[in-house]
């Protein structure tokens, strides 16, 4: 068995503790004689894992009472729309632009609404995140919506937008339980598992109750409704109830190693490796503003194209995969999320090190 | 490591080989240093994955050129409203009820339009297909919607619907895979995995394309428009991406056995070893209509309720998992799908027979 070093945008790495658990269960869930993916969603066995997961989640992000947790499907796209459809009022929302997913989540709102654009970076490609301390906000908006960590260009609010009074809605994709968050400053926030929680496939949304009372459009579909999840407990219809095991064993890990305080510190480390590496690099450099610098997903590139080109291929066959940007910006993107262990982007940094000696100036 | 026989209705049984492959592979896909889980979606080695599923899949089922496979996400009850919102023009439904999960999709449907009960078995509790050679199609009907198996009450189509000349829609859930289909007979036909092919969170949808051109309702979102996911060979966001590869391991495992024929064969045998012992049985007696029943769900019970009840724990304890009969029906339901080895089924006759020997008359 071989394993290399995964710097995938997502889905993505997993813990090797995790993914060895759900090889020795693959066949036999704790002598339930079965999968995980065989059992009934009904079952007592299915339904202490989803409840366990849920109230792992709730102790790891200190999670109040009042807010709900589900595990839907759908990614994503699914919540550009569930936002609008089920939180309107005026049909007008605020929304801070900091890159490709929040345009996303914007142009997906005007199937329902007037979208505004409050706040954008994209005067400098979304290399940085824009002041929301004081916005310019619509007396009569919905809520107000930002992407916390932006997975294409790198960036990460470091102080939250002041939303005035608004409903704040965080996409929470790329940065969830990667540090701790306040989730009273949030009347929703939402996650894609697949970045740093577990397999494509399962939304993980954190909603006030308050909320689930708002009407929703006569169109909506039973599925797209917050509340129907919320009163059956994301058991309304099957669940993707593999997926969620999963993240219930990857939230368990993150308990076993300190919660997410623990994991903060890590990943400060492990981001600052790399960081100052490209700081002081003649080669490389990263491509997000400083302040504004994500701890998931470092930028980077040299001046040369071609020598990009050449840095992804000679490191993929050395052991480093995925580590081309996204195909909008090019360049080079390292993510490093929860479960990149240190000795990998100290291995990518030893590897940059040897490529800037061959190849610099 | 314990294996029980598990005859849950879904999520369900796999085949064992199927899952000892995913075990082995949980840590190193085929050399590429990671879990499917931790794969891009966007790398080759992924789109080798979903291209072979498919690929496996139109051969399986003999899908014609001008039909589309698509891998979706949201359950059946997406599909009972994807249905309406992308095939509607007069906004007049046909559908044919057999149990609870037409009704779902009818339901569902009246947010979209007006549909009409063609046909329905609701007066002997879904006991028998009806009859359904010579409905009073509505000629202004978008289409007519069936469920091919219902898992529920264990009945079957044996002669699809007359839907003289109007698009007819096919929920096969629990039949997908299980024998050949005529997929031409039909303009959609979709199936929720966690029956018969993988893990819950897959959809199956296969149609024809010209139904793509359709125009759908404006408040469509994005995400549940069929022409996206058609467009981007299923990957216009994150697809549930280690749930399609089960499926296509799923998929290979049915085609290294003969294929359709052969699985239909073994399903015959497996069902009949039920029914036949049900139909001399003095104790227990299936509870569907002979003509109607169905191969993967067999629905039987005894007269006494405490005995079922008896039964179904008894049986638990000595191995045979989830043969409790849905919440709304009672009794007893043994799910014997594809991945149910025969040696199952003969097992729980066996068991079936010292039972009605202590507590028949």
């Amino acid at each position: 068995m071989k394993r290399i070093y995964n710097f995938s945008a997502g889905p993505a790495i997993l813990p090797e503790d995790v993914l060895r658990q759900a090889q020795e269960q693959m066949l036999d869930y704790k002598g339930s004689g079965m999968s995980v993916m065989e059992m009934s969603h009904r079952s007592k066995v299915y339904q202490g894992i989803i409840d366990e997961a849920e109230a792992d989640l709730r102790k790891l992000l200190d999670v109040p009472s009042n807010y709900k947790i589900l595990f839907l499907q759908g990614g994503g796209t699914t919540q550009f729309a569930m936002v609008p459809m089920n939180l309107s009022k005026t049909k007008q929302y605020d929304y801070v632009i900091t890159g490709h997913w929040a345009q996303k989540a914007y142009d997906e709102a005007k199937i329902y609404g007037t979208p505004r654009i409050v706040a954008s970076s994209k005067d400098k490609l979304y290399s940085y995140i824009p002041d929301c301390g004081d916005l310019d906000i619509n007396p009569e908006a919905d809520y107000v919506y930002m992407v916390d960590n932006n997975t294409i260009f790198g960036t990460k609010f470091k102080e939250y937008p002041n939303p005035k009074g608004k409903i704040l809605i965080n996409d929470a994709s790329s940065s969830f339980l990667s540090e701790p968050m306040d989730v009273t400053k949030f009347g929703l926030i939402w996650a894609g598992a697949q970045k740093n929680v577990g397999p494509a496939g399962v939304v993980i949304v954190i909603i006030r109750e308050d909320l689930l009372d708002n009407p929703v459009f006569d169109f909506t579909p039973t599925l797209l409704r917050y509340k129907i999840h919320a009163d059956s407990g994301s058991m309304y219809n099957t669940p993707p109830a593999y997926g969620i095991y999963i993240c219930g064993l990857v939230f368990k890990w993150l308990l076993n190693n300190g919660g997410l305080p623990a994991i903060k510190e890590y990943n400060e480390k492990k981001a600052a490796i790399l960081y100052d590496y490209l700081d002081q690099s003649k080669l490389f450099y990263g491509t997000v503003e400083k302040y504004s610098r994500s701890l998931m997903n470092v930028c980077f590139r040299t001046d040369d194209e071609e020598l990009n080109t050449q840095f992804i291929k000679e490191a993929k066959v050395a052991g480093f995969d995925n580590l081309a940007g996204h195909r909008s910006t090019g360049g080079m993107r390292a993510s490093i999320y929860n479960a990149m262990p240190m000795k990998g982007v100290e291995a990518l940094v030893d590897f940059m090190r040897v490529f800037e000696a061959q190849h610099g100036k």
